[in-house]
């Protein structure tokens, strides 16, 4: 058996993989994200510590950066893991077995490539659209890691030269524009709100200010301002909303566009929470692909919401592992 | 010893190349271009038959598209080639020996990494930036070939989203912005005149008509409008050639920036004929690429002048026999 192992901001998960990929006797815990090092590694000690007899090797998917293939972390949203050996802490614990550890966007596609919606393809780019935008690239058959095992970063494909300033400081990158929190930020400055679309009077107008000071600034809804609810009120009609997945729909059919120029790609996979979207997120995305991926090889490209559930973390970090001659290098 | 060929719309060239790369009794031909599918056929054939004697295997690179790995060429430049099976025209000549037919901008990439300033590097993107802008792409020291062999086609990244329209159909291309004619063409509707920079006068001013006709369009003085001269124009110090090798230095920096995120590179190299114009393009094209690939893996990247000089592609196309374990699948 395989121990695989997802680690991210909110929840680290643990589950032994059968080389077939069925994931068994997933474990969840949440993060204490902002705990010191040593709390965060008693989490996933204790998450693991049932399922340690017999693992033959250890799959990691955790948030990047991180130096690979050491599997030193320093995941953006778990302060505490700066510089973190968590794939030597993990070998010491199972000495002798294989122990990999890599970007949980890399992860997602590898699971998708393996198990997914890529099976039998040779060329995919697996996304994730979510609180940020990542991926994982599949050339060939295999996983194409780059000089430092950061190629698939799809996030930082410039779709706006002169664009939104990006976390990652450039200008522009496809994650400033469509990772959901830019997403709803854009749509409050338009006048969105939470659950506009439902509202009698319709979405497009501000509500008006109900704060004691009566001052000018915005009042949002105690509706969660969440992609999920963008999308939800772009379905139902409302204008605004409409609006800014269109504006993720573009900006994600630029990125594409470019991306299978540049990889001749047959499939994209689309994961994360936006890619729930349906139509209002995809139906944009392809009228732009369509527009600027002209090349007669670029034609044969198909974008599709990924296959596989919330498991999909955990498979792709077992096949690290149960599927290295393609995954591992 | 191996039989290199290089077709493109203005010459053919053939070439016996050793194991080491060293390239021996080059010969070249005007491409007859607009000739039938047989005189042009004709016309190669004579190159070659010198160089015929105990060749072990035939290398090609030609202009695309073409399907791959099969080796029928449709040349955009070579009208009369549509469809035509190079590469098994070639094997009849060549019994028993292996032939291979690639784009000649892979080819160029393949030189670079085999034999140019990409030796020992794992991960480079290979471009020519000249009439057109094209490349290859060498991941984890091999080639990358996507679905159907157009992996590279970096002139086809989107650099500006409602830009100039593309030959390809699309719309701000890198290739649209870039190309050597595209940036003659937009400095000469900013007023620059081939010679600008060293007339009495300075080059903002258009040139007085001197048509009989007296007539509104534009003098084109009889010196070439060519890149080359508008590259020597901004050196010289002409403000409008200098904006146009800005322009094209900032498109150039965006794709590049673009495609490292993705694919994690060492090294681009660029050659073609624009890549001569030194500070004026690079100079633009660093900052660009400085401001807009922020990612700390994409730091280490160094874009260079390819290498090899006017041989590069007949080396390159040596090398999808001679390493082909590498630059083959």
């Amino acid at each position: 058996m395989i121990l695989a192992v997802d680690v991210g901001g909110t929840k680290m998960a643990a589950a032994l993989v059968t080389p077939q990929g069925e994931v068994r006797s997933v474990r969840r815990a949440t993060t204490p994200r902002d705990a010191p090092a040593e709390t965060l590694w008693k989490t996933l000690a204790d998450l693991i510590e049932p399922l340690e007899e017999g693992v033959e090797g250890v799959g990691v998917g955790c948030g990047g950066p991180m130096t690979w293939p050491d599997g030193v972390v320093s995941p953006l949203n778990i302060p505490g893991w700066r510089g973190f050996p968590l794939g030597a802490r993990l070998g010491e614990r199972f000495p002798g077995a294989p122990v990999r550890v890599h970007n949980d966007a890399i992860c997602l596609a590898v699971a998708e490539h393996w198990r997914g919606a890529g099976q039998g393809l040779a060329n995919m780019l697996g996304m994730v659209v979510s609180t940020g935008v990542g991926g994982g690239l599949v050339l060939g058959g295999r996983l194409i890691n780059g000089g430092t095992g950061n190629a698939g970063h799809i996030g930082h494909v410039i779709v706006e030269p002169d664009g939104p300033v990006c976390g990652c400081g450039g200008r522009g990158c496809l994650e400033a524009v469509a990772r959901g929190p830019a997403l709803t930020e854009w749509a409050l400055s338009q006048g969105w709100r939470p659950g506009a679309a439902t509202r009698p009077y319709g979405g497009a107008e501000p509500y008006p200010s109900t704060r004691s000071d009566g001052g000018a600034e915005p009042y949002v809804e105690d509706r969660e301002v969440t992609g999920r609810a963008l999308a939800a009120d772009a379905r139902a009609g409302d204008a605004v909303a409409l609006a800014a997945m269109r504006r993720a729909g573009r900006a994600l059919g630029l990125a594409i566009a470019s991306a299978t120029h540049l990889c001749d790609l047959d499939l994209v996979t689309i994961g994360g929470g936006l890619s729930q979207s349906g139509e209002v997120l995809f139906g944009p995305l392809e009228e732009t692909l369509r527009g600027h991926a002209r090349m007669d090889f670029a034609r044969r490209l198909t974008v599709r919401p990924a296959a596989l559930g919330q498991e999909a973390g955990l498979v792709g970090a077992a096949a690290l592992i149960l599927a290295g001659e393609r995954y591992w290098t």
